[in-house]
C-alpha cells in the first residue's frame, strides 16, 4: 500500500515547530514494513487541504493527515474533511461524555468551542482520544483509507498506537520490508562505499538497497529489501563481513549510541573509565552521562581547559607543558595517565586538540587533536587532523575518543 | 513569491532522520517576509523527484531542493535535475581545485566518485561550497528558480546564507520585513504571555506580531513587523521595557547563546569560571567550551559524577555526604565552595540532581536538582524540580545554572 503523510499547520512551515509527527509516523511505519512515500506539510487553509486531499488521493491508497483539530479558529480540517467526503457533522454521544469528563475532572468550565469537539463526521469511523479532546478520524472512499488526527504528538502518537495501525494493517494485506542499519565512527562515506562497492554489487542483484546517513564523526548504513528468509540471511552474512572486515569502524547495530557500546564493554569488563578533558572541554563526560545507569561504569572528569589547570589538578609536568605545548602527545598521554590514578578509573580517555576557529599555527593548525587512552596494560596516543568547525571539532574528538576506547576493549 | 521546499531522502521518510532542514529554511524566510506555502518529502528516487518538480514549478515560483548530492550511488538529484532540465555536466576547474584542496588539507585520498563532484550541470550558476564537497545548483527555467543543496544541515545552510538568500531576495525584489528575536530563561510560555498582555494589545494595533518560540529550558520571543522607523523604534522601546520588567528572565537578543552572554560579563569583570558538576556531567563546561574564545574567562571543571570523587577530588565532607546525600542543598555549596579554590576561579557553578529516569525516591524525587553559585562575595543554592526526563533534565539544569551565575553577576 501507498502511504501518504499531510501535516497541517502553518506553526511547521515557517519553522516554529520541527514536524516530528511525520519522521516517527514513517518510522513506525517502516517497522511494520510499510514505507511512506509522499510527506507533504500544508499551512491551515481550507484550499490547501483540498488540493493535498486530491493528489494524494489519486497517488496513494492511504493518506494520514495530522493537525487541525483543536477547537480554535485556525484549526478548520474537521469542516474540509465533512465537505470533502460530503457528509455532516453531529454530535457523537460517546465522545461528548468523554469531553465533558476532560473537564470536570480539571475543574475547567466547558465552553461551546469544547462541546464542537464531539460533533464528528457521520460516515467516519472514530478512534477515540483518552488523552485529549480531539478525535481521530477514519473515512473509507474508494477503497482508499483517510485518516484525520490531531496534531499534538502524544494525541497523535496515541491515537495510531491503540487502534490506527492495528486497523491499518488489519484492512491491508502488505509486503513486509525488512531494514537493517549499521554505524561506523572513524570512516567517510566515500572511503566506505569504496570499501564496499563489491558488496553492493552483489546487494543490488538481490534487491537490497543500501543508504549511506552521515553525520558529524559517524556514519550509519542501511540495508533494506524484501522481508524473505533469503534477504534477511544475506543482510545478516554481509554484516557478519563487513564485522571482519572494518573492525575499527563498525561499532554496532541501531539503537546504540557509541558512547553505549563503549558502556557495555566496560560493565563486560567490570572496568571503569574517566576522562580527561581540553579541547572536548566535558563534551566526552556528557556523552557518557547523558545514557541512564551510566554511574555503573562512569566515575568523573577532570576538565583541565587552561594549561594552570593541566598542571595543578591532573599533575602534567610543567617543563613538559612548556617544551612540548598543550596539544602534543606528551601531554596528552601525561594527562590520560595521571587520569587514571586521579579519576581512579581503569581507563582513562585524554583529549588536547585546537578545536578553533582560530588558535592555530602553521605547525599545529585548528583541528589538530590528540588524543590518548590509558588502560590497566597500555596507554597510547593518536594523532588527527580535522577540519575548521569548533562545534564539529569537539563532536569528532568525542566520538574519536569513543571509539578509540572501544578498540583498545577489544584488542582491535 | 511562492516557495516550495522539496525535501529528498528516504531517511526522512522512515523516520531515521527528522527533517529539520525544512524548518530551518521555513524558519530563515519567515524572517525574511517569505512563507513557505508546500514543503513535501520525497523518496531518493528518479520518478519521484520528476513528480514533485512538475508539480512544484506548477504553483511555485521558487523550489529549493535539498538532498540527494553526496558522491555516493544512492544519490541521484544532480543526475536528475542535469536532464530534467536538458543539460549536460561538466567539470567546474574552480569546484575541482576546491574539493582537491579539501581532500589534501585532511591528507586524503581522492576518489574518482570526489573529481565526480565537481562535475556540474552546464546551464546552472553554482553555489561555492566552503565546507564540503557538494555545490550548491542555481536554475532558472520560465522565470522560475530552483535551488537544489546538500542534505548535510551545515552545508545546506552555509550555501543559503551565503549566497541563496541574498540571489533569491534580490532576483524577486521581496519587501523586507524586520524582525528583533529575545531569549529567556526560566519562564514558561504561559506565564510571560500572561506578564506582556498590554504589550502585546499595543503591539497588534501596530500590526507587530509576536511569536512564542520555547525549546528546552528557553523561550524566544519574536517581533516581526514591516520595516519602518516606527515599527523599529517600538520594537526597541518594547524590548527595553521587557529588560526592566523581567531581568531575571531575559538575558539578551539573538545571535548569543547564554554561556555567551555570561561569558560577556566575565570578561567585563575580568573575572573566571569553572564547574563543578554531578548530574550535568559536563554539560555545562561544554557549553562553556563550545564558545570560541571562552580560554579568557573558563579555566575547567571537575565532572564528581561519583561520590567518591566529590570526596577525594571536590573535597566535600564525607559526613555530609553521609548526611544528606549527593543531592542536597549542603552538598551542592560544599562543591561549589571547593571548586572556586581547587580551579582557583573567581565563580564557581555546581550541579547536583536526580536526572533520572529512575533513581528518585518520594523525598527526592525525579527532576529534583540543586543548583549552587559561588562567588567572591557570597555562595548560594537554589532548588529545581524539573520533569521526568532525563535529556531536558540536564539540559534545564545547565541552562538554570548559566541564568544564576549572570543574575548573580548582575546583582540581581
Amino acid at each position: 500500500m501507498k502511504v501518504e503523510l499531510i501535516s497541517i499547520g502553518d506553526e511547521l512551515l515557517i519553522g516554529q515547530t520541527v514536524n516530528t509527527n511525520a519522521s516517527w509516523i514513517g518510522e513506525q511505519l517502516a517497522k511494520r514494513g510499510v514505507e511512506v512515500e509522499n510527506a507533504v506539510t500544508i499551512k491551515d487553509d481550507k484550499q490547501s487541504i483540498i488540493s493535498a486531499l486530491d493528489v494524494a488521493l489519486k497517488r496513494s491508497e492511504v493518506v494520514i493527515i495530522t493537525g487541525g483539530l483543536g477547537p480554535t479558529k485556525d484549526d478548520i480540517t474537521k469542516k474540509v474533511l465533512t465537505n470533502y467526503f460530503k457528509t455532516e457533522l453531529v454530535i457523537n454521544e460517546e465522545v461528548l461524555t468523554r469531553v465533558r469528563g476532560f473537564f470536570e475532572m480539571r475543574g475547567k468550565e466547558m465552553l461551546d468551542i469544547n462541546i464542537q469537539q464531539a460533533a464528528l463526521p457521520k460516515s467516519a469511523t472514530i478512534l477515540h482520544n483518552q488523552v485529549g479532546t480531539a478525535s481521530g478520524m477514519w473515512f473509507e472512499e474508494k477503497g482508499k483509507v483517510i485518516i484525520s488526527l490531531p496534531g499534538v504528538p502524544y494525541e497523535m502518537k496515541h491515537l495510531l498506537s491503540t487502534q490506527g495501525f492495528d486497523l491499518l494493517m488489519g484492512r491491508f494485506g502488505v509486503q513486509e520490508l525488512y531494514n537493517q542499519t549499521i554505524q561506523f565512527q572513524g570512516v567517510g562515506e566515500s572511503y566506505l562505499a569504496d570499501k564496499i562497492s563489491d558488496i553492493e554489487d552483489v546487494l543490488a542483484k538481490k534487491n537490497i538497497k543500501l543508504a549511506y546517513l552521515p553525520s558529524t564523526g559517524m556514519l550509519r548504513l542501511r540495508f533494506t529489501g524484501a522481508s524473505s528468509d533469503e534477504v534477511k540471511k544475506t543482510i545478516s552474512e554481509t554484516i557478519n563481513e563487513l564485522y571482519n572486515r572494518l573492525p575499527k569502524y563498525l561499532f554496532g547495530g541501531e539503537g546504540k549510541g557509541l558512547s553505549e557500546v563503549v558502556g557495555d564493554l566496560l560493565v563486560e569488563e567490570n572496568a571503569t573509565v574517566g576522562t580527561v578533558e581540553s579541547c572536548t572541554g566535558g563534551a566526552l563526560a556528557k556523552e557518557f552521562v547523558q545514557i541512564a545507569g551510566s554511574s555503573r561504569y562512569f566515575e568523573g572528569s577532570i576538565v583541565s581547559y587552561s594549561n594552570e589547570l593541566k598542571a595543578s589538578i591532573v599533575g602534567v609536568e610543567e617543563d613538559v607543558l612548556k617544551e612540548f605545548g598543550a596539544v602534543s602527545e606528551e601531554v596528552v598521554l601525561q594527562m590520560a595517565k595521571n587520569g587514571r590514578k586521579k579519576l581512579n578509573v581503569d581507563y582513562c580517555i585524554a583529549t588536547s586538540g585546537i578545536a578553533g576557529p582560530t588558535g592555530g599555527t602553521d605547525e599545529k593548525p585548528v583541528g589538530l587533536v590528540w588524543i590518548a587512552i590509558a588502560g590497566p596494560e597500555i596507554t597510547r596516543a593518536f594523532r588527527f587532523q580535522f577540519g575548521n568547525h569548533r562545534g564539529r571539532n569537539i563532536q569528532s574528538t568525542v566520538l574519536t575518543g569513543l571509539n578509540l576506547l572501544r578498540c583498545q576493549l577489544m584488542g582491535l
